[in-house]
């Protein structure tokens, strides 16, 4: 058994969005294809991978130096005899062979879509869905039947906030989400506010509406935004300031009861440790939003959850940022907290199988082999085509 | 006034070394030139910059990512009109649009390779050499007329590890360094004990040794070590751990009394903050190696010397890595403490200007404009040949 060939691509994954910090006008994403040598149904397993948004390409990493030192090992390393498949975790240590502690940044994101990619073939290879093998795997097969979901939008329409805004929101209600999610950060508060109030006025009560403020306050104006959002009794307030400012998410859990959520800019077990260790995260209310697919991949979260596990959390206060196939697999067949879903934007990779519905804010996965990226049309297509594919 | 041209170029920096952690036998860089329009002694003035070892070129995040930002960009919104000049934060400014917060990882090495360029432009343009322009811009035209310097070497050598350690170090301490420093953490405790004992045979003292393990340990190795080599009183210890692992740094400066060196692996002024936050690290006599040519170059360091300033460290506890003239021009212009050099390893872009000479371990600094890439002939042609610069 062995990867015979491992192909990346570059595809754009732009949007007329803007959160509070960055424009996703020239967004671009990974796209990765490993092909083995295994034949399931008449043809050889091909693993498909891609990061999550937000971090561009990563394709001089892939080429320059992931994929050459995977096709130059040895394959026999690669492969996990106890049960007959590829084996992630030596395939995750052959790639980063000669990589230096620390710095994780861009090489984890390209990690993240080349290790998604080696997980759908190992899925496939077992001709099981993601989600029933990590439940077998790593969970004592235990699995979630379904699963909490929440769209990530609400984003900034110039000219058009409330409208528009409310527009957007009440898609999502129809689709099926019950939690809603929106940006906050990119307007003055007083404007912040009235937005706010617009889709609570959408989902009835403040505890369906997460905001999402992407890092960019300072502790003064994450304390504002504490105070004055405080009454609505949101479902949480997202990465307030910079990602790695532990200190100011720790004062400000300290003044704010709400639920805070933070971590989708920390891309390691380690950093993710750090933010238990040091950014006042209380167990029984906030969130943790490492993605996989830009940490590292599947490999390093399992990680993470041993980190999660020593410091007493429960893993239902992990909800992976990223709104893919991926994060609804794990969420489902480690028991997580729920997964991002992008219904709406970052298409074709946003959103689930098509044949998912969405009811009363919760998803079911299905049993096809693999993570699912064959179930979901469009961009099995996408995938496809800029993979070269057969 | 503007730029005119950014060329890039991935330059092999290869050695038959390795440290606790990797091989250096696949190492490369990126070099970077930007062209200007200015014209100096009948010339357009083109500044060079590259990034230190040991995270390989980051061609792909400079062409997709960094250089269209600043060539798509208004011209005179990247000039500096108060000193004629090309202003190197607006350019920061500018290659980072669009760029998420957190991650830091392959682009802020790329960075530090595109802002030592602007940098040398900058010096060039304004016709003095880059400490003599900090001085006067950043430090009340303070500055020292000599810089501690220590060679960055002391790995391991296969099979004649004492032998061939101890003929290094005794080359070093012929060229005129005092403080010398070597690798430990790649063999066992009684071998690297050894070690270090031979090379103090060499120098006459611990007080003159450093150690570096290349945040190799965990807390019970780094703790074995810190209490067998406490009695040696050795100039410092380096990286004991993982460089993210501020807890750990923490807990072995509990223990361990003599002084601690890390940040080496830190790649912005808000993991910097961090380390000073949570790292334990004592401001009588730790070190902290930030290198601003793996961490989004000096303009990012100016902002982590603010965060020095607030947590009332002197900025001589401060000597970067990396052994590049950029950081031999900042220990002077900014009185640092000092600079790592590199005179046997990582050549050509290892060591100094081909005049300067090593007394006592401290070396002086050219006067000629700009980083002084021109006056280290051997490095000068190979940015000349890979940047295929006329």
């Amino acid at each position: 058994m062995k990867i015979t060939c491992i192909r990346e691509a570059t595809a754009p994954i732009a949007s007329e969005i803007r959160n509070a910090v960055i424009s996703f006008e020239h967004m671009t994403i990974s796209v990765v294809a490993v092909e083995t040598d295994v034949v399931r149904d008449g043809r050889p397993v091909v693993g498909l991978g891609f990061m999550s948004n937000g971090r561009y390409a990563q394709g001089g990493i892939l080429r320059e130096r992931f994929i050459p030192r995977i096709l130059n090992a040895d394959p026999a390393s690669l492969v996990d005899e106890a049960n007959g498949n590829l084996d992630p975790f030596a395939i995750w240590r052959t790639f980063m062979t000669n990589e230096k502690p620390g710095g994780h940044g861009d090489r984890a994101h390209a990690a993240g879509a080349l290790d998604m990619a080696v997980w759908d073939a190992v899925a496939k290879i077992a001709k099981k869905p993601l989600w029933r093998l990590l439940s077998e795997r790593f969970n004592n097969n235990q699995f979630d039947e379904h699963v909490l979901v929440y769209p990530g939008g609400g984003y900034y329409y110039p000219g058009k906030e409330i409208e528009s805004l409310v527009a957007e929101m009440q898609g999502y209600r129809e689709q099926g989400y019950k939690v809603v999610k929106m940006k906050i950060g990119g307007a003055p508060m007083d404007v912040d506010l009235r937005r706010i109030e617009a889709v609570i006025g959408v989902t009835g009560s403040g505890a369906s509406v997460a905001v999402d403020a992407n890092g960019r306050f300072d502790l003064e104006t994450a304390l504002a935004y504490g105070r004055a959002m405080q009454p609505y009794g949101l479902f949480w307030y997202e990465e307030p300031g910079d990602p790695l400012d532990y200190r100011l998410n720790a004062v400000l859990a300290e003044h704010y009861s709400g639920a805070l959520a933070t971590g989708e800019n920390l891309f390691s077990a380690t950093d993710g440790g750090n933010l238990l260790r040091y950014g006042g995260m209380r167990a029984d209310r906030d969130w943790i939003q490492l993605d996989p697919a830009l940490a590292y991949g599947l490999t390093e979260y399992l990680r993470f959850l041993a980190v999660v596990d020593r410091h007493g959390w429960s893993r239902r206060r992990l909800i992976p940022h990223g709104g893919h196939q991926l994060a609804l697999n794990m969420a489902a067949g480690l028991q997580l907290g729920g997964s991002e879903s992008y219904p709406g934007v970052f298409q074709p990779y946003g959103g689930f199988a098509d044949n998912i519905t969405i009811a009363d804010g919760y998803v079911r996965l299905p049993e096809e082999p693999g993570i699912g990226m064959e179930l979901k049309t469009v961009m099995f297509a996408e995938l496809r085509k800029y993979l070269e594919l057969a």
